[in-house]
């Protein structure tokens, strides 16, 4: 237990369960890092202080739990910085610690989107403001294990992926890589997100009143995960729709995703593509066709499962990928990716339910 | 209030919807048709003998209500039939019954799949059974009004569109109709109901615990409303991917529709056809672009409510469509369709909420 | 048609409800009252400006509606006052409000708390500050009308009775006063809410997040309902236990009440004084004895329930009472007032649905 | 890992939380007894055959996961009998195989309500049926380990207590054995309770659109758990008031309880004597005066959450207590017990979340 990681944005939900998997990891000491005041890591961090008697509880309640070590993050980075800092932060709050710590010789696991996308560019377009550290940008990873493992080996800077790229990825990557796609005509996402991928700030959106008995469609095309599915897949945007809507659930995301077989591809090498993919992953599982995963199958995991239907005429095939958003789709992805980043067992911390 | 109604089939959803709208209407003397011993008109009415005695209290709890008639099938065969009859069954009874109600000179308006499509080889194809009335097909009427007006005036056995069927078809066919779909591509339409869809009867799929936090794909491509949304819009099968999905909620179809705008086509072509299709009519309102309707915009309604936009590169186009599956999607529909048949104001019943 | 009727506070969840109600009343021209610049009348009318899109919508949605006339409330104090104001507004707001409504002549119907005391002590006890128009409390009257109807009629300014309020008092005023609720041991009301009655502000405790899957105890002794309990009933303080828990649902108040029967009274005694104190009332409903309603039964009406049993050894009672918090609990009972206020039929308006 | 524990019923809702816990469990090696063909153990056993392709994924799912090993009740009866068997049965289930269980040299833990009350007497009066083993009744013991653990230690046949019983319990008997409860006036008992405490059976009464939006009370006085608590607790019936009340959430009690001080007790006792008796608890928490616990709480942990008020004038005092009915109210207490009888670490097995 000699690794130390540091977790910037702990009363997010995505933070939260960080702390929660960290717990129970065998190789790696959490600690909480505490920004100074006035510079608060996140927006939750500021409205949560209501909580922190009821978290302070459930850690007390929970026995044999030696609560966390708090530090200050000038402290941190003064004196013993963590080996690992993980940002459950804003993009805003990500492109100014970032820097930081990376100068400071911490790695920096960053579950926000300032890492993502390749150039300063392209993030400038999808996210709407300039990219304040770019130097940073080509020593990131973008790490989704399952696709990009090999990178992701003892990198410094990681980029944690979007919960709706993970989903879409995971479905789409390989059966794009071995030709299976018909790009010419369109591939659609029709994806489903429970409210805790809005965030845990209250607004009219988050009311139960809102969300309850209801579903909204909030994300269109241009949400800021497409880049995310466009490089990593290798679609392009013109053949590619997206859509995100808000389901009355917790947590959770279910995509549905469409498209039609290329020509001179056979039925059969859809299953056979995603089977081969993922036989050996302990976090992906591809259901027999015709059979579909939901929600309730995957929450709570670092699972994604995957279900498929090839139908004729027309050659359409249907692909649904289920995952947890705040784990797959965050946390849980991001210390499978710092299990990766220092060699640890890739399962560590995150088998216990 | 001339006009006699009869209701088979009232403890399902959709009748008892039937029967609230009935007693609203101006122009109708709404009566409970009850099976003979033996020969109950449907799986629901056969286990909701506990909720008697609660929906008896509701009628009373209803001030100034006063009870409904009540009279066996066979009485209202015999002597007085009904003007109207609607078949809020399933299939098999509704094959059953419709001949021997236009038999005894009543109009029928069945809510079920038995009388939608135009021959007994196609019913066979997607029900799975064989047709046992095909002579009544020829005379039926499907009864979409806002496409199939004309024909429903004065019709004597009217099939009341599917509720999937209806949100895709309001979407589909004046775009498909004024050109605009390229159905070269892929036309998808992600669809997603409330648990109500699924029907009153108590199965392991409509359980609390099943649905709630969850979200479930249950059926694919090979839904028996997909024929209807070909027929009606005339897209062909090949290019129409089509799912449907379980929300925990209890009432309410999303629809999210998917294409690629033909080449030729303006952007702007969309929402004209659209807001030019619907301008006069009372139950279908077309959002401006960009804007999407919820659920809860069209719960206890009988209205559609319609968002589209259309984003470049690729012209890709976007249609949701939503309205609540037991009104527009089932009994507010067949009333609309009523009220055509007569030559009563089309609306009638309609607006109370 | 010659009564005007204006809402001031219209885009809360009880103001909402309001003006659909008025919309639909025979004898009474609804309009909309907005506050100056500087002076909103409630925290929801200030922060529901992304609303107003949608909310014209679903005007303009509404066949047949012609849209509501909007005038400024100082527009309205000056020339054509109203003839009845709804305060659907907070406490301070209705402090600021009612004195000069009053002071125009109009009737004034409050929707807050802030007339239901009898004097500004008691209203300084519960409501914890000053009472800035005592001079008023001396003409409230509080319209629980099937308990003070008698001084309704013809009142000036009317308190609206408090949603928990209404259901315990429908309960208990009956057999208390009757002498059946033994006082020297423990009377009981255990209230759950759904979540509009927290509401339409964004919170922590309203976020779907913390809603869902879950049930939390809010209010307990202390709730501002309490004082309208025992004055109406003529509890006292000492015997009442009263808690409010949130459920997770949108609306909709259940409240189950537990007390014993006095020595002396007989069990029959207990369903005997309840149907007779509401053989009459269009608005409730008294169920045979061991049926009890559910949220179901009575949302969206104006209507409370009540269910009963008494269980020997111990003479052990309890009591049900279920209702629509925004309904019988707010703006259906306001306008039930108005009616009563004006010599209308007290139904006109509230049987719609 | 010497110790065997077969599970009979394991695909009922707390079978399946037995296995989840037992495959954690350091000591202990699991194993599924399934009865013959027409003696299937429990009602959902019958009917979750659907369900079979479902959990076999979930169990490949899961890495690492050896599937469990089964074995047919006769086989286990015959040869290696396994040192423990839970009975996660009906009542009439478990009447039926206790006795054969028990011959045979196993310790039985039984779920169900067969072996909690002390005679076969009382279980007639509460359960409705005669008793078929009530040799056995001597030797049971009731196992709730906070209050009876001395005598759990080396037992052969464990009732496990009621999820109500438990929460009510685990308020209630510290403050009853301490005098503070004044039980001459009336001591209720408000439990609210999640769907899965109605079983996996699909009724009417757990359908999705019964038990969204909606909350009813179902047990009242009379429920069978109620014998569990005055026996427990030292309460008499006729002081006892007591309802069930169904939420729509999946999983969770919340018990809110209220009685009146004793004459003569202090205010300060009551937390006194919480905190005191539960101090050296694993799976008991009591909070600070005024604070209470939520069912997010406690769901998916054995713990019981205690929160607690006394209000002057009339010395009311209110208790909270909050588990999670398939854990800490049925399978985590069941293991918990095991724990104990069979002198392994008490928390082994229940930690992991």
């Amino acid at each position: 237990v000699g690794i130390t990681a540091g977790v910037i944005g702990h009363t997010g939900y995505a933070g939260q369960e960080l702390i929660n998997i960290l717990k129970r990891h065998s190789g790696v000491e959490p600690m909480i890092l505490e920004a100074p005041r006035g510079g608060t890591p996140s927006k939750t961090s500021r409205t949560s202080a209501s909580k922190a008697l009821q978290q302070a509880r459930q850690s007390l309640a929970q026995p044999g739990d030696s609560s966390l070590r708090r530090r200050s993050l000038e402290e941190a980075l003064a004196g013993g910085r963590p080996d690992v800092v993980f940002l459950a932060t804003s993009v805003s709050i990500s492109l100014d610690l970032a820097p930081r710590l990376v100068g400071a010789g911490s790695r920096v696991i960053d579950l926000s989107g300032a890492f993502r996308l390749p150039t300063a560019a392209s993030f400038e377009t999808w996210y709407g403001e300039a990219h304040t550290c770019p130097e940073l940008l080509a020593d990131a990873v973008y790490g989704l294990p399952e696709i990009t493992r090999e990178r992701v080996a003892g990198c410094r800077l990681l980029a944690n992926p979007g919960c709706y790229a993970t989903a879409a990825n995971l479905a789409l990557c390989p059966l794009q890589r071995s030709g299976l796609v018909d790009a010419e005509t369109l591939v659609v996402c029709d994806a489903k997100s429970g409210v805790s991928g809005a965030g845990k700030e209250a607004r009219a959106a988050t009311h139960f009143c809102t969300v309850a008995e209801n579903i909204s469609l909030y994300g269109l095309m241009t949400h800021r995960h497409v880049p995310e599915i466009l490089q990593t897949s290798g679609l392009t945007e013109d053949c590619f729709s997206f859509s995100t809507q808000l389901l009355p659930v917790r947590r959770g995301i279910l995509a549905t995703i469409y498209f039609r077989l290329r020509p001179g591809a056979q039925s059969a090498d859809v299953g056979d593509v995603l089977h081969a993919a993922y036989a050996d992953e302990p976090f992906v599982e591809v259901y027999p066709e015709g059979s579909f995963p939901t929600l309730t199958s995957v929450i709570n995991t670092n699972r994604c499962h995957l279900g498929y239907a090839v139908v004729e005429p027309g050659r359409r095939t249907l692909i649904v990928a289920a995952l947890d958003n705040l784990l797959k789709g965050a946390a849980g992805q991001a210390v499978q990716n710092l299990n990766i980043m220092l060699g640890l067992p890739e399962t560590d911390g995150l088998l216990a339910r």
